[in-house]
């Protein structure tokens, strides 16, 4: 990094800055680079047909010989599900904890990776020392198990990152090392990297203690089947459910892909404890009482092809909504879901089902720390610098407001972008650079290969569909020896425009015909002439822009 | 009707009920029929490109001569949208207060229809008399003054359609007029439609006089520019800012076509008072110091065409946000927005612009009543029959909950769909039969011309792309004479992605050689080969599925 000097630490990201996911953050001595995460992020519906969005790992691969380590702090798809990605182009050295290794091994596996992994499990008092920088991890609590905050320990200080944290003293699993974090603090840290998801919400977050006991309410008030949707990654939460459904004698079935998973990850690892019979086959269900039935499903995002969304609208092959049946959202939707999740919610009403959900119910919490417990944070580290991380740049801004109610200075603070490198020494800190940090697409198994020429295509195809107009043409006599034959998809149902469809192709023919008159052979006039001459016509007639599409056949 | 009696009245709604929006409630006795409201709905994600969704008219149409008049209760979209199309479709006389009518006439003249449409205006105390039928009105308040419940007196009784309310006793406006409605009760009302919309939220909402607070506090602490977003349509906001401007010596500039439209509309009826000065042309805001301006924008959703959007992201030709602006959010996201509304808030905040939003500032009400404004309806009116209305599923029945609370028997309560005929008598009630009541979407011009194939193929579009494969064949020879040719479009960028082309160009030419060996002629059969071949190819490639479309010339 020329715009670094020897002495600095350089911190930036290729992803996570004012945005959700694909979180991404480097720490960089010298010739050292430490990788914290390598996650995906979900994409906006703009994003037409794009599976997942990564980070462009271009830096990297021009860097691959410096990099020690990819360190990871917990198991979630944000964190983890770019790893695959990033292994087909650097098959670099990667420390996870014990769930999320687990996770991440059958990720790996699924993509035939597994073998040539290097895969270290890291436990909270490892230290991972290389040559001039080492790791140290501390607890946090967060909705999955084992989910750390990493310290690095550069010659210039140490740079702290949180991971994803909130502070449960009430916890489902180990609480978080408070100590730790405060021995950490008062040892110094140079900079802090923390949390910024829910720094516009005040107060501190509910405790997954709440959450046991509306679930125990649930149970206890029930003789009917109940019915959980909530998100497969929160482990936490499956591990309370199911052992309440255990106290209250009921047996649970799983449905959807990825609970399957985490349920069968969870158990192996000893993070979901119930006898083995509690478990019981979709199709058992039925010869079962209902007031012994839970279900555990996927879809608590009102995801239109996930278990709950079928079983609500009667198209899940083994199970349909009953009156009596009790269904709880033990989650709340993402910004973008609510239409979704609103419409599951009314198909289940309709059924007869009773539907819990919402905040006010307390079924749900959230795994990120609010604003006390973000300013907790800040006064455990006391960080000489900070840089607020995990967010929209609002959520970013809000967590700066918090850090200087918490001492930091002002110009301590850097609200940085993607890729912008913040250089640190003992007693300085100065955006340095920036090093290339886009966003790529993944569709099906194209990795980039989707830019935004075939994005604005999809857009346009999508909202006025397209028509196609085929001509064959004699170039040498200047003769249309066929066609031209008009062709629609998205635009108008041609059988029910027929009489539309027929004055344009008339419409064409005579300009084409007029073209050929004039002896032309450029392509691109025919084809130019073609779209001038029906792109108007059909805004006319029908207010609507289909993309246009001239193909000639030369005979 | 023939299944309704001949002393029955029947309730039924061509839009409005199982959704928010495309509010059209009938009631008809004998020959006589009764329009209330003819609304539209915007579309949800999922329907691709197309701009409103309308009833189906079909009902209306078959029996023109028995409807007596479009009774409208207020000037919102959902209750007046649909006026032009209902108008092509059939010139019935229209009845609107004073301001619905202000903007129906508006409307009209758009679409060219002022000249032949019959309107009449009224006021809360006229009635409206047919032969048999007679209608009547009630103040209610709402977002949008001269809103009005409707009575529809037939001989079974009494019919009460709320229209949209809510219960305000501090209103911006005239207050709503309970002593009528209590007049109505006691006079004894055969069945009450009353709005749902809130029904799921508890307690009671909150009043217009404490957003005018919230405002007032906002123009005492700033001494920049200030910039509201809200909805055209709420008159009263509109009002109130345009007031406290008027108070603290601020000039405004308008933004937007919809908020331009309604400032016009409502300054001409007298509902929006300022002395001529106060607005300013937007090219005067760069000349004013900035404690002297106000901006009234559009795009308060997220709409990325709106005022708000362009303002944030710097591309609007007379303003951009800069540090010192306070942007209000006077208004909540309607579910589906909250990702384009995020995206502003973050653009704004970047900016350097004080962002006030959500429920916490106080800065916006519905014009909706919650739980408790919904029983007082209910007890005010003291129905024999109930029907909640305008409102998802989930919101009719947490409605029908209410009633129950307030002594309305559950078997004396009709959750009915969009289509079912309520036939009631002076003791009885029932649904009748049905009636049809589809969506219709307008598309451009369009009406009615987008079906579920076009919807679909847009959406196979959108999210996969084409593939064209053009052929020229000698069906006399059986031999290829041009092609096969790959032209795609969404699909992948075909410049970096030859070499797959040109694999896919050479195994489609195969198959269509060895086709002709056989002899074969049939278009279907030579079709069916390409995509059979075609599409398993691109799947194990890309694992992505565009549509393919052969197209063959015969030459």
């Amino acid at each position: 990094m020329k715009f670094v000097n020897n002495n600095e630490t350089a911190v930036f990201a290729l992803g996570g800055l004012d945005e959700i996911g694909k979180n991404m953050y480097c720490v960089q001595f010298q010739d050292e680079i430490i990788i914290i995460d390598a996650g995906v992020k979900f994409p906006e519906d703009e994003l037409l047909g794009i599976d997942y969005v990564i980070p462009d790992y271009t830096y990297l691969v021009q860097n691959k010989d410096k990099i020690k380590a990819l360190i990871v702090t917990h198991g979630h798809e944000d964190h983890i599900g770019g790893i695959p990605f990033l292994l087909k182009a650097l098959n670099i050295p990667v420390y996870a904890g014990k769930l999320a290794m687990g996770l991440i091994r059958n990720k790996l596996e699924e993509h035939g990776l597994l073998r040539s992994a290097k895969l270290h499990t890291y436990v909270e008092d490892d230290i991972i020392k290389f040559r001039k920088t080492s790791i140290s991890f501390f607890h946090v609590t967060h909705s999955i198990p084992d989910s750390f905050g990493v310290v690095v320990k550069t010659p210039s200080g140490n740079i702290v990152h949180t991971g994803d944290f909130k502070f449960d003293f009430t916890p489902v699993g180990e609480p978080a090392n408070i100590a730790k974090m405060a021995q950490i603090g008062d040892e110094g840290v140079l900079c802090l990297l923390s949390d910024s998801t829910n720094s516009e919400i005040p107060g501190f977050s509910l405790s997954e203690q709440v959450i046991k006991e509306s679930i125990a309410d649930i149970f206890s008030k029930s003789n009917d089947r109940l019915i959980f949707a909530t998100f497969a990654s929160n482990i936490y939460r499956l591990q309370q459910i199911v052992a309440t459904a255990v106290s209250y004698d009921r047996k649970i079935a799983v449905f959807g892909r990825s609970m399957e998973n985490s349920i069968k990850v969870g158990r192996e690892l000893g993070y979901i404890i119930a006898p083995p019979e509690t478990f019981i086959e979709p199709y058992e269900i039925n010869r079962l009482p209902s007031h012994e039935v839970t279900i555990l499903c996927t879809g608590s995002q009102g995801e239109p092809m996930a278990a709950l969304s079928r079983i609500a609208n009667g198209t899940h092959r083994q199970i349909q909504t009953a009156p009596g049946d009790t269904v709880i959202f033990s989650s709340s939707p993402i910004p973008g879901n609510e239409v979704g999740v609103n419409r599951i919610i009314n198909s289940l009403t309709r059924a007869g089902a009773n539907v819990i959900h919402g905040s006010a119910s307390n079924v749900h919490t959230s795994g990120h720390g609010n604003q006390e417990e973000q300013k907790l944070m800040l006064r455990l580290m006391k960080p000489r610098f900070f840089m607020p991380m995990h967010g929209e740049y609002r959520m970013l801004k809000q967590h700066s407001m918090l850090a200087q109610q918490c001492d930091v200075d002002e110009e301590d603070i850097f609200i940085i972008d993607n890729g912008d490198v913040l250089a640190l020494e003992k007693e300085s800190a100065r955006v340095a650079g920036k090093v290339t940090s886009n966003s790529i697409y993944v569709d099906g198994s194209g990795i980039g290969d989707i830019g935004n020429i075939v994005l604005r295509d999809r857009r346009i195809l999508s909202e006025e569909g397209l028509i196609i107009v085929v001509v064959s043409i004699n170039m040498k006599e200047f003769k249309i020896e066929a066609g031209p034959d008009l062709i629609s998809r998205g635009f108008v149902y041609m059988r029910e425009s027929e009489q539309l469809i027929n004055e344009a192709q008339r419409l064409v023919a005579a300009h084409l015909d007029k073209l050929m008159l004039k002896k032309t052979s450029k392509w691109s006039e025919i084809k130019n002439e073609i779209i001038d001459t029906l792109a108007p016509f059909l805004y006319e007639k029908t207010k609507r822009r289909p993309m246009v599409m001239p193909i000639i056949m030369e005979i």
